[in-house]
């Protein structure tokens, strides 16, 4: 930290699955100075399940709410410890959450599940983004969509997903009335809470953020903004009143949502009138917070991926087949928003060491099997795994697919398994590259953040072996709260473009990962192979034989224990 | 036991892979009056094992000298608290082994190995039945027969197996010169036990039984026994010398052996001159023991698995692709014997609990792990399994396949994965099934033995379900010793036949493992999908696409959960 800011600083409010994060940042060169975490205290973790149904995953907005005093006065305690900074300096904030988090809310904007009489109903929480309950209803939605002659699939990758706004509001609508009639209107997580630190609740009015409206609702421009009313209407004649009650046009990031609260304020110990930028979603901020330019996929590892990239707007993108969008100011204003993902990486790690493995590590999970996991060579395992646990994001774009091992024996060991899930995550990385690429977006570099990439150097290794391309890690270890203050810097005053205050604020680590030649030729082999079972399962396509995976992994695995590799 | 047996007693004597059992039976009813048991002492659980190389699996053929002396001595000092016993009351000896175990031998019959300078060469010793350090000359061989209009191949199910008699001596003359030029024969454990215990070793005469000479070294009487000289010079111009110094014909085993020599019978406490039985391998007698006869599959099931019919040598036996052989009088003298079978079973289990999920049912193994899977439906884990972990014997004859497990979700637990890996020996358990019928051979009953068919009903109900049949359990826990008691009894003139012994000496359980409907159907559809990717993994068909595997676990498993299936 400068002994003096010239800039100031900025706060960034980060709203996770599980927490909520409040970063302090000097805005001249991004030093994170101080932050303050609360984790939610409802539910699992802060995830309200439901014993009867797997998909359903909610969160109590009470939590959003305790969540931000809690957080933003530990932060602001913390910083004032810092020589040079008091609460005054803070010129800006920004906010990113989790999403497509849509809760509903009555006439003034508030959730429905802090009334008393929804309090304990589940359908009147906020639908957190992987509550997976609404497939149904997201398979109905992309056959109405596909009928329609507007390009609407096009720009969400060809699916509409049961983790996005519509499905949610529909499946609420078909299956808790009570709610949905009670509900005037509905918004994302992202908007609410500028919206509250604001107070511009009123739902008719309340800034939409491009990024959750763009990603995840079908906004986009070139229709006029949401889906048209006949589309919603042929799914449920309910619908069309959301959509009216759905502020236009949704606005990026770098546009203040208003100013925070006098007694908002007063309560966390922030001057009041400090300008609140415009909510976006998590691995947008994130994105960003690691200094995504044109050129750079950034890979935000947590439980599941988001791979982003962003493409100057001067130029006519194509349609990108399996994306999870396709954005226009959407992570940098001013320029394409593009975004995929692996529905799980961390969670399947997590998976094998809970409920298969556990103690097998002799109680270290995953450092143990970790460590036994590095000692292995590529393709001495003789196994290929599937990274498909909790679906296929990109580039299938479907939920309805599952993990699959292949090539065990009787001497595979956990830690040789666990290795093949780290490579399989590896292979759905590459592939989402390869499409990317496939579509003329050129990947120069990768930036890899979140705890994973921090932590976990095998993980690393074996990315840039299997990708055969540097990996690079953030300097921050919160590149979302940092994203979010950078925006919160943007609508301060501090500087006057996200791309100035990238430049200034973000960085990455001096170690890189680099692609070692030897190990780089055998996954070329294994991805290979991978292709072949991801296409087989995954695809409607003629089937090829799969008759020589077994072999050429046995043969694979006798030359890498050979050594003749 | 009858107070005053009419028909005397017999000994079987039971060479296991991890232990020799001697068992002494009433030859009036079968009852087991006693037992004895000696582990062998050598090595890994009494087997022989190269660190550097997994496929390496050897026995100390003074483990079995000593191992039966001891265990037989234990029995008779059992036995001889039981009233109405006393040794001179055994008419006949029965011994069994597994195989193909081959050893080499000097002049005078002698296992090299138990001479001092070849005591620690690994070559020297007993190559055990799961060696698989031959797999090349195994596919050597069988590329050699192919080439003959001899129908060497289509009797032992269209390929020669690593595990068998020529594969490890065509090996070890080519990776261990000194000690197959040390060796004047080759002899089977089965074939060298009987010899010893006669006073019978010398190589050119010594007795060979039909059993391993017929389903492991390719003999069979249409071709005057063995290969002829010229496939053996092709393969190699040392292999003619040890088809000369084998005896022909090779005989059945209610064929006398000889007489049990004074030196040996003092000092276990038997009479000199007891009749001893030709040696037949392991599963043969399992299966004479479980009460074999046309119509009954015998399934032995333990690591792995043997599945055994026999039918009678009046009808034309078409040949079966697929079996492990088809050879007459190999089981029971007067009928085809017909083994096929699965390369792991147990194995499976045990591969599971000790090296993947160890302490996952907090300690309990097995036991928690099926308690827990127990409780499952079929179909409702969602998770589909193929049973190759060590390879596929019947019916795809290939120890190059290996495991796959397909359908893991983020919720997967390790019950369910064992349900999964049971119920997948299980559809390999109806394959066979279907294939012995396929070719003529109708099962009309199926009678189960060895530890997993006594001991976990799970495993018999799910393999029920599976096969649509009911499952019974031998009576007797140890039919493979029974069985060679039964050739012992025969040759002591206790009875005439093998068929009229089973009938007074063999059993099965009055408790019938009966199929369930409703699991039944489930698993048909399961079935279908297991032969899916069965014919995609194991077969160089065209590929039918597996795009519906996934999906169509997905649909099942939610009946199943649903109650709807």
């Amino acid at each position: 930290m400068s002994d003096s800011s010239k800039r100031g600083f900025s706060l960034g409010v980060d709203y996770g699955t599980n927490s909520v994060r409040a970063l302090i940042v000097d805005n001249d060169d991004g030093e994170e100075i101080a932050s303050g975490v609360c984790d939610y205290p409802s539910g699992d973790h802060g995830v309200l399940l439901d014993p009867k149904d797997p998909n359903l995953a909610r969160q109590n907005p009470a939590d959003y709410l305790d969540g931000f005093y809690y957080s933003v006065s530990e932060a602001i305690r913390a910083a004032k410890r810092r020589r040079g900074f008091r609460p005054e300096k803070i010129v800006g904030i920004g906010v990113d959450t989790t999403g497509s988090t849509p809760m509903p809310v009555d006439r003034d904007g508030m959730p429905l599940a802090l009334r008393p009489a929804f309090r304990k109903n589940l359908a009147a929480q906020a639908w957190l983004w992987k509550d997976h309950t609404s497939h149904k209803e997201a398979a109905e939605i992309t056959a109405a969509a596909a009928r329609s002659k507007r390009g609407y699939l096009a720009r969400c990758g060809g699916a509409y997903s049961s983790e996005w706004f519509w499905s949610k509001i529909l499946h609420c609508r078909r299956t808790a009335t009570q709610v949905f009639d009670a509900a005037y209107a509905w918004v994302e997580l992202a908007d609410f809470i500028p919206a509250w630190l604001t107070g511009r609740l009123g739902p008719d009015t309340l800034p939409r953020g491009i990024c959750a409206a763009g990603h995840k609702a079908m906004y986009h421009a070139e229709w006029g903004g949401l889906p048209d009313e006949r589309l919603l209407a042929s799914l449920d004649p309910e619908l069309p009143r959301i959509r009216q009650r759905y502020a236009s046009p949704a606005l990026a990031a770098n546009q203040p949502a208003g100013r925070l609260t006098a007694e908002i304020a007063a309560r966390v110990g922030l001057p009041a009138g400090v300008p609140v930028a415009v909510g976006a979603l998590d691995a947008h901020t994130g994105a960003v917070g690691a200094g995504i330019r044109p050129g750079a996929l950034v890979k935000i590892i947590g439980t599941s991926t988001c791979d982003m990239m962003v493409a100057r707007s001067d130029r006519e993108l194509p349609d990108v087949p399996g994306l999870c969008g396709v954005v226009p100011d959407s992570i940098v204003p001013g320029m394409y928003g593009l975004e995929a993902g692996q529905s799980a990486v961390g969670d399947i790690f997590n998976w094998f060491v809970n409920r298969l493995a556990p103690n097998n590590g002799h109680g270290g999970g995953h450092e143990t099997l970790t460590c036994e996991a590095a000692k292995l060579g590529p393709g001495e395992s003789g196994l290929l795994a599937l990274d498909w646990n909790n679906g296929n994001r990109t580039i299938l774009v479907d939920p309805l697919l599952t993990g699959m091992l292949v090539g065990q024996t009787l001497h595979t060991t956990a830690a040789e398994v666990y290795r093949a899930l780290i490579e399989a995550t590896a292979f759905g990385a590459m592939t989402i590259i390869n499409r990317f690429e496939e579509y003329g977006l050129t990947v120069r570099e990768v930036v890899n953040c979140g705890g994973i990439a921090e932590k976990n150097p095998l993980v690393m290794q074996i990315y840039a072996d299997v990708c055969s391309r540097p990996m690079k890690v953030s300097r921050s270890g919160q590149t979302c709260a940092l994203g979010a203050a950078i925006f919160g810097a943007v609508v301060g005053g501090a500087y006057p473009s996200v791309e100035q205050a990238q430049r200034k604020m973000t960085g990455v680590r001096a170690q890189v990962y680099r692609p070692r030649k030897a190990a780089a030729a055998v996954y070329a082999e294994l991805y290979r192979l991978y292709r072949r079972m991801h296409d087989a399962f995954g695809t409607q396509g003629c089937g090829e034989s799969l008759y020589p995976v077994m072999k050429e992994l046995i043969a694979i695995r006798d030359r890498a224990r050979n050594g003749t590799a």
